[in-house]
Parts: structure tokens; C-alpha cells; sequence
């Protein structure tokens, strides 16, 4: 009852009399912003730390100039353009202007390194890119390997003499766009034509191309829009950065509901004081982070005399699961609340959002209702989730019984871009993408992702979950950070392995990890070593980076290097 | 920049990587529900005036039952299906079990007289037809003039003995619904085929068909969604009846919500107080309707002692604008807000909605606001609207000057079925649809409609709104209902003529009229005769029926009978 398969043929009935044939492209949602809201505010962060703003009028004029710009750059109909910059204006600028002449935006993560930057730049066919100026040392030290990129368009406020590189064919993105023509006929975009291309993040191999479509973008739009209950009058800050997975699609929804957005600019999870003190002065309702960035907030704002009142604010959570203490301490402090949600690269991203079902919030305490936005949430409607067991059965929604979860839907990816036909094993299954997720679904509906397929650790034929395990150290007074991997063993196939990061001048023992963690786990699960280090390695979005850390500590059980 | 023309060529770009196959189908919207919030309540009123409820989970189980049954009588995909009911619980299932066969649900309007509901049923070639108990005369006026249906499904609770029934090859939904398998596989629809049919109203003109394609039913679902502001823990009533327009698409919305729904099934204008007591009852949030209905229960509020808290309720109105006083009252007595909208048939219906800008609500007056609550509101993201003149130049969107509203978007009709060549001239232009009513957008973006262009009253070369002077007719204290018309005349071209129906024991002469309207009109513009009247003539829909208002004074100025 609850899933469909590719196996069913399309049927087709009676003709409709409607318009059919009009594409959802994304212009259309600046476009209806820019005419029916004109005066609405965008307002941005300079590279100096301070704020200014314009309109959605102003913008979409400057949008349609650096789309005509682009177009006297040579870019074409289906031409990969590149964006290289932090959630500036210009960066919002090129979120319409790229995709509305059919081109591809690329996203380039300013944070990948010089190797995998210029494998995207390479693998997309990239042949203009747009570099903000601060990131030209990224931009500079991948140049040389690219011959294919015919064109890097600088964005900056200074005028181009003053902009010292080593780039070839610089543009200036204010001349380009001051000389260019306002008036554009858009072309009707065939709807599943490219929007734009993110690449996975690598925490498991090689970054690989997902390209969406315009019908994917639009349609992501309504469900993030819908899911998170936005309204006309509420103000969006993107914090989530523009550079992966479109900003999990919020500058998207963000417009298709006229909402005033805020651009943080460039900014760093130590930057939490200027990030704050926007969200209260302009009155911020809706934004998007990896707890990464929340936690810092949250104890800035324990240090204010006077609370905020962020009651109309929800803070969409994802990359991981949000501590407990964080969500109460947002919705203690200031009523804000912490809307937990997942996805990937590959989704758009949203797959579930973990908003309260009227029943739960009748049935459940506080303390349980906050228990439960540790899950993942509840699934969207339109797409439509599996969960398999190591042979592709489905394995039944009852809280308990784990699965790997697989999904299918208008914006879940149905292959990667230049994919080998035998690199498709293992990665979709009867018309599904598997996600590499472990979860369960309660009765309820909810999502838990319990971990990881290749961090899950596979112990005497058993499965233990890596994150729960951290999540339970992570609540030792002792700890400041722990990961959890499953290192090769001779006997058992894989053994729980711990990384710790103590508190400072705190110090913790084997012993003492094993006895805390006894509290919810049997005795043949606990880590049979930890290693106390300074710092846990991390990707390049903050993720512990679990496959350096296999590949560090491979020895240590005596196994082989296994799954790295 | 506001508009797009269909002369623009699609244009492909790169290909994108998404599920782009995945069709946009109504199952999917009822599938969600039912798999993620099974527990939810839908409320519906028995015959007997008392009320029950079950729960989407039910309701789904009943809909894949009715589903194998409709297939048990040999329904395939393509066929047409009509539907003749209230606004019952089986009307809901059957909302989804005939569209999710791919089969066409040919909404049949029970006002309707028997030859234009048999023109329908024979132009849609409808050849199975579900019928309410209660509707059975209705049914039985039409079938000896229909040998195209082929079956007659009964919904009653009562056994197939108890009914009397001269119709042929009689069926009984609850019997086929019991023996009916609850399993199912849906099939994947190709998104353009229709999910369903509706018949204008043929307030103009003969009555012609609508069909509305799964993916127009499901995008306009996430804009009446995003539009009204919808979240998890709405409770929708169906007002509006289902056997037209589809309800506004707020049943698909609803459901697309995961809402509770309240049914009324089978109701009158004069049942108010049911409606009314159970919007308090069951805390119904969001409802729609017409003026007609909403202003009795208006009416109702006023003589309860304590008035109802509805603040979180919205009320969208619809058909024809709605009355000052009757907004006010609702915000004054129990805080709903009305939420004015606009549509018709050929557009699924949502066009413009009336919701405040933020920019509005910081300008105007709280009196100003609720004058601005009468326009018809702002177009919906993915509608294009233009106005044109009589030789089809755009006019400018300055608030004054008018022109036929004309629209285009992915919920808009692009062709009438079975609609010979000739007869799509003057409904189309440039690939928009020519609404047939004139009216103005302002520079806030708000759209107001002025008239019918056939109703808008055509003297000396000039226009002079008819809506504009009923609604200053309705503010006289003598004047119950009026309706003016434009009336032949060999020399002016036409000349307003107005009925009146007067308060009861009041009079009124011409010469009050005249100087009534003297304050807004000026004086070539005031009407030369009126007629007082017991009552005006009205459509099956509750519109005035201007055409037969027309025909029946047609020679009282001395020319031809005109535009009838
Ligand atoms: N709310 C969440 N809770 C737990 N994990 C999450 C959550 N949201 C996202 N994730 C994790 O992040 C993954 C998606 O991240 P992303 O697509 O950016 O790259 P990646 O999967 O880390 O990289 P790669 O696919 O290249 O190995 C999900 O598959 C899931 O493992
Ligand atoms: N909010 C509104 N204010 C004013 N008029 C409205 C409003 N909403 C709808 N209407 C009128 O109702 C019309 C749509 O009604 P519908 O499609 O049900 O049938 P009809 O146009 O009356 O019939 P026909 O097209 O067969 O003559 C619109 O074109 C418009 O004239
Ligand atoms: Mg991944
Ligand atoms: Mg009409």
C-alpha cells in the first residue's frame, strides 16, 4: 500500500483540455516575485561586516542584466556556468540568471580541495565561472588544471584595476552587468532540462554529479515551502551554504513565497554574534543549519541579558541529528524551534521534515515530543520511501527493524552524471535510489536514520549503530567529542573502535566509556579500545570524516583495511 | 518583463539526473495521507442530519475498494465516470478511487436542469454514474435520454431493496465496496491525462467542458495550499459544492495537508445553523464558499449570546465579490477572516487570492484594508495574467484602466473538449485564456474584477461597470437585491436597466435610484428605467441569470435583443 515501483507501466487516459505543455521552470518564481512583490527586501552582508539591502524589483533587474551579460559571454542553452562565492547577493543573482537561459549553475564547494574542486569543474564541462573576490586563491589554485574553462567573471564592489590574479579571461561581473540590457524574453525551459548540478560531498568516495532539473527545483519549492509552513510575511536567513545542494532549496521557497531573505555573506561558524544579532533585528522567521552552526548561536545568546523573543522562528536542522540540550535550549531561551529534517545531495534535498502530527502532540509529554524531533521526521508527500535489508527486501515500519533507506520521487536522482553503467550496482533498486542511510520507521510515520551502510558496524553478524553510540558519549560530562567506527577484527568482522575528544582538563578511560555506555548497550557491543586525540577528522562540510579514520586506525583489531 | 507569450519557442538545455519520470498524479496526494497520517479524522453529516467520522485510513481502504469495484464494471483508463452527490464521504472516495484509474470523474452539477445535465453526460460520454440516494429524481429525469450509461451506482446506507428506482441496470456502492478487494496497485498515470471534468456553468452561454489533467489538479493543490497558508493541523470544511470546480481544489489540498475534513454532505443555503455549529465544534480553520451561503451564517452568529472564537479561521469566498459588511461582521463578531479569491471553471480555479502584503499592512488603514479586501487579490504564483483591450493590446496594470483579464499557467484551459475550430475564436489570445470578465491590477499587484465583458454595459462608446452600480444599489436602505443590466437602445448602442427587489415594506422610485447612484455615476451614466421585482432570476449556481435578464426586457428602450 504504501510504495510504487518502476515496474508499473505508465498508463495513459483521456486527453485534458489544460495547459499542459507550460514548463514549471524556476523563472517563474522570480519573475512572479519581482512583479507582484517588487518592493519586498533582500537584504545582504557586505564583505566589510555590514548590512545593506535592495528589492526584489532591484534584484530581478539585475538579474535579467547578468542573464543578457552571460549571454554576451557566449553562454548557451544547456553551457555549465560555475558559482564559486559564499550566500551573497550575487551568488542569489546567478541562482535565477544561470537557469533562466537554460544553462547549468554549477555549485562549486569553496571548502573542497584543489583535487576534487577541479574533478567537478572538469567532470560538469564547466566553461565560465563566477569567482567572488575573496575566493580567488580557490579559484587560482585550480586555474592551471582546467583548460576548459574559457572565462572566470570576478564579483567584488572594487573597481577591476585594483583586483590583482593570475586567472586568464577575467570579467567583471558590476561592468558586465552595468552595460547590460534590463530587457530579456526568457526562453520556455523543456522542464526536465538541467536547473542546476551539485556534487556529493565525498564522505563516502568520489563526489559524484547530481544534476536537477527544473521540474525538480519547482516542485522542491512547494514541498519545503509547504512542510515548513511559510507565509507571506516571514523573513528566511539562509544560512546553509548556497555552494551545496542549492541551499537545500530555501532561496527557492523562499521566493516562490515572496519572503524578505536575509544573505549572511560570507561567514564562519565562528561568526555566530553578527549571524544572531541579524536574525533578531530583522526579524528572521525561517533558516537553515547543520547544528554545527546552531550550538555556537544558542551560546551566544546564553549570554545576552535580555532574551529574544525568536518565538516565530524555525530553525531547519539537517546533516545530522540536533542534540536534545540544543532544542530545548533555542525553544527554553528564546520559543524558537528547531525543525529537524533530511535529506542528501541526491534528494534536492528534502525527503522528511519532523513537524508534530496533531495525535502525537495530544498523546506524547513534552519531554517525549522532544525525544521525538530527534528522528528525522516524517515523510514528504511525493516521495515515496523504502527500507530494504542486505538482500532488497522490505523490511516492515515498526520502529524497531532497521533497513537501508531508499527513496523515489519527481526530485530524487535517478542516476549520476557520466555514470558507468556497472557503477549503478548497489546504488538504486527497482527504481529507487538508495540513500546508504540505516533507519527504521515507527508507527507513527517517523524517521529514524540509526546510521550509516558502510559506518553501521557489522559485529558477529550483528548491526550497532556508530551514531548512537556517539550520541550516548556525547552526554559524558568528560566529553566533548567522540566518533564511532567499526574497525576490521580477525573473529567478529568488525569491532567498535572510539575516538575522543575529552573536555578541557578533563581526562577518560577505557573503562569508564565502556561503563557509561553499559547503560544502553549489551556487553558484546561495547568498544574494545578508545584513542584520546585533540581533534576528530572532519570532511570539508564539517562531517566527522569516517573513512580517514578506518583508514588511520585500520591495524588496530589486527583485521584487514575493510570498506574504507 | 510580467508576462510570457506561447510563441516562444521550449528550448532544451542539459539533461538532468532527477526522476523526472515520476508523474504528478492525484493518488499520490491520498496515498500520503493515508500512509502517514492514517489516524487522521474526516467528518461527515448523515442524512439524518446527525454527524460520523472515520479516518483517512479508513477512507483510503474504501477508496482501493471502490476502486476494484468501478473495475469490477469494466471501467478502464480513459473512460468517463460521472459523479452526482453532495458533499458526502463516498463523493470524497470516489475523488480518488475514479481519477486513480486513470478513468475521467465527470463532475456532474445536480442544479442543473435535465437537458443541459444531459448535454453534459453525452458530451463527455460519461458511461457509469454514481448517484446519492437522495438524487435519485434527478438521475432518473435524465437517464431515458442517455443510452450511453451503461450503469448506475446507488450510494445509501439503506439496503438495494429499499430503493424504489426507475433507472436501468442499477448497482449498490456499499455491496460493491464490501465485496471488493482492499488491495491494489495503483497505475502510474501519464500526468496530462484528465483526472477530471467539469462543465461551465453557462452563465454565458451553452455549457462547455473542462478537463483538468492529474498534473494541473496536483500543482494547483500546493497553491491553494501555499496560498490560504495550510499547515498539518488545519481542519478544512468543503463548503463549496464538490460537483463543480472540484470544490475550489481544496479537497485535494486538504488532503495534500494531511488536514482533518468536515463534510456537510447535503446542505442548503438555509441550513446555517448545521454549518455554523459545526465549524465551532470540530474547530474548522479553513472553509470556502460563496457570499450566499456565508453571510446567512453571518446572520446566524449575530443572535448567539457568546460568540464563537475563529480566530484561526479563513473563509474563502469566491463567485462574485464580497460585501464590506459582511467581512467586517465575521472579523468583528469571531475574528475569521475572510480571504477573497477568484477563479472560474477553466482554471481549476485559483487565480488571484487576497492576502495583505506585508507593505499594505504597514501603509493602509485598518478601513483601507478591508476596502482592499474586496479586489479579487494577487495572481498565484505560475499564473500569468494580462488584460486586453477590445483589439487585444495589453493595458497597462495601473489600477484604473480595464481589460479583459486573460491567463495562462499549467491550471488553465488551453481548449474546451469536443470544441470545433470556429468556436475558439474570441476565447483565446496568444496562448492565454480569455476569461470573459474585465477588470484592473493595481500597482500593489492586486487584481479587481469590474465586470462580464458581456455584462459590462456598453453606452456611447464608454463602459459602465454593472457590479459597480449593484453594489451602491445594495448600500440603499430601501434595496434588498438589484441587478442591472445593459439593454439595447438605437441610439446610446445600451442603457443600464435595473430590477430591484425591495426591502420588505419599502418602495423605491426611479428618481431615488437616480440620485442614489448620483454619487459615484456620472449622470449619462445612470440607468433610464427600473423594474421592481419578487425576485431575480438566477443560474443553478445562485449567479444572477443576466441572460434571461436580458431577454425578458429586451425591447423596453426600443433596440434589438443584443448579446444574449
Ligand atoms: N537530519 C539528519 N540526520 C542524520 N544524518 C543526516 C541528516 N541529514 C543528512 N544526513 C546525512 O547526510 C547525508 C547527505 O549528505 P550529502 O549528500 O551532503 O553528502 P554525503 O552523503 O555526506 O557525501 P557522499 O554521498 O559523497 O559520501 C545523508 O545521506 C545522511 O547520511
Ligand atoms: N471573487 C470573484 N469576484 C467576482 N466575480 C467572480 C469571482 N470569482 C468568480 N467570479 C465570476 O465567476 C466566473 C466563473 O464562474 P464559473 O466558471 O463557475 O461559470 P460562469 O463563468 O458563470 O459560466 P459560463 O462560463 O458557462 O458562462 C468568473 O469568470 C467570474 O465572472
Ligand atoms: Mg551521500
Ligand atoms: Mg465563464
Amino acid at each position: 500500500m504504501t510504495t510504487t515501483s518502476t515496474n508499473t507501466p505508465i498508463v495513459t487516459g483521456y486527453p485534458s483540455t489544460m495547459g499542459d505543455d507550460v514548463q514549471l521552470n524556476t523563472t517563474t518564481l522570480i519573475r512572479h516575485a519581482a512583479r507582484t512583490h517588487p518592493e519586498r527586501e533582500i537584504v545582504y552582508r557586505l564583505p566589510d561586516g555590514g548590512w545593506d539591502r535592495y528589492t526584489y524589483g532591484a534584484a530581478y533587474e539585475r538579474v535579467t542584466r547578468g542573464a543578457n551579460a552571460l549571454r554576451g559571454l557566449g553562454v548557451e542553452p544547456g553551457d555549465r556556468v560555475g558559482v564559486l562565492d559564499w550566500n551573497s547577493r550575487r551568488h542569489y543573482e546567478l541562482y535565477w540568471a544561470i537557469p533562466g537561459l537554460a544553462a547549468v549553475m554549477v555549485q562549486l564547494n569553496l571548502r573542497l580541495g584543489p583535487e576534487d574542486l577541479s574533478f567537478v569543474i572538469d567532470d560538469s564541462g564547466t566553461s565560465v565561472i563566477c569567482v567572488d573576490e575573496t575566493l580567488l586563491p580557490v579559484a587560482e589554485a585550480v586555474a592551471p588544471l582546467l583548460p576548459g574553462v574559457r572565462a572566470w567573471v570576478v564579483m567584488t564592489d572594487k573597481p577591476l584595476s585594483e583586483i590583482e590574479t593570475s586567472l586568464p579571461n577575467v570579467h567583471h561581473y558590476e561592468n558586465l552587468v552595468a552595460a547590460a540590457s534590463p530587457h530579456i524574453v526568457w526562453p520556455e525551459i523543456e522542464e526536465r532540462s538541467a536547473y542546476g548540478a551539485c556534487y556529493t560531498t565525498g564522505t563516502t568516495g568520489r563526489p559524484k554529479g547530481v544534476y536537477y532539473s527544473h521540474r525538480a527545483i519547482y516542485l522542491h519549492s512547494y514541498a519545503i515551502a509547504t512542510n515548513i509552513g511559510m507565509v507571506l510575511d516571514d523573513c528566511t536567513m539562509l544560512i546553509t551554504p548556497m555552494f551545496h545542494g542549492q541551499a537545500w532549496g530555501l532561496p527557492q521557497a523562499a521566493t516562490l513565497m515572496a519572503n524578505k531573505i536575509v544573505l549572511p555573506g560570507r561567514y564562519m561558524a565562528e561568526d555566530t554574534k553578527p549571524l544572531t544579532d541579524a536574525i533578531i533585528a530583522e526579524g528572521v522567521t525561517v533558516t537553515n543549519g547543520a547544528p554545527a552552526i546552531f550550538l555556537p548561536m544558542l551560546h551566544y545568546i546564553e549570554t545576552l541579558d535580555e532574551k529574544p523573543d525568536l518565538s516565530r522562528l524555525r530553525m531547519m536542522s539537517g546533516a545530522t541529528e540536533p542534540p536534545l540540550t540544543m532544542m530545548r535550549g533555542f525553544h527554553d531561551l528564546t520559543g524558537a524551534e528547531i525543525v529537524h529534517a533530511y535529506g542528501a545531495t541526491e534528494t534536492t534535498p528534502l525527503v522528511t521534515m519532523n513537524r508534530y502530527k496533531p495525535s502525537v502532540r495530544e498523546r506524547l509529554s513534552e519531554d517525549e515530543l522532544f525525544q521525538l524531533k530527534r528522528k528525522q521526521g516524517l515523510p514528504v508527500t511525493g516521495v515515496d520511501i523504502r527500507l530494504i535489508d542486505g538482500i532488497g527486501n522490505d523490511v516492515p515500519f515498526d520502529g524497531v527493524t532497521q533497513g537501508e533507506i531508499c527513496m523515489r520521487g519527481p526530485w530524487i536522482t535517478t542516476t549520476y552524471h557520466n555514470m558507468a553503467e556497472d557503477d549503478r550496482a548497489g546504488r538504486f533498486h527497482d527504481g529507487y535510489w538508495r540513500s546508504g542511510d540505516v533507519g527504521t520507521i515507527d508507527a507513527d510515520g517517523y524517521l529514524k536514520v540509526t546510521d550509516r551502510v558502510k559506518d553501521v558496524i557489522k559485529s558477529g553478524g550483528e548491526w550497532i549503530s556508530s551514531i548512537d553510540m556517539e550520541n550516548l558519549l556525547l552526554a559524558h560530562p568528560a566529553i566533548a567529542e567522540a566518533a564511532v567506527v567499526g574497525l576490521s577484527h580477525p573473529k567478529w568482522q568488525e569491532r567498535p573502535f572510539v575516538l575522543i575528544v575529552p573536555r578541557p582538563g578533563q581526562a577518560i578511560t577505557l573503562e569508564q566509556v565502556r561503563s557509561h555506555l553499559a547503560s544502553a548497550f549489551a556487553n558484546w557491543q561495547l568498544p574494545d579500545a578508545i584513542e584520546i586525540v585533540s581533534e576528530i577528522p572532519r570532511t570539508s562540510v564539517g562531517k566527522f570524516d569516517k573513512k580517514r579514520i578506518r583508514a588511520a586506525y585500520a591495524g588496530a583489531y589486527g583485521g584487514e583495511q575493510a570498506n574504507a
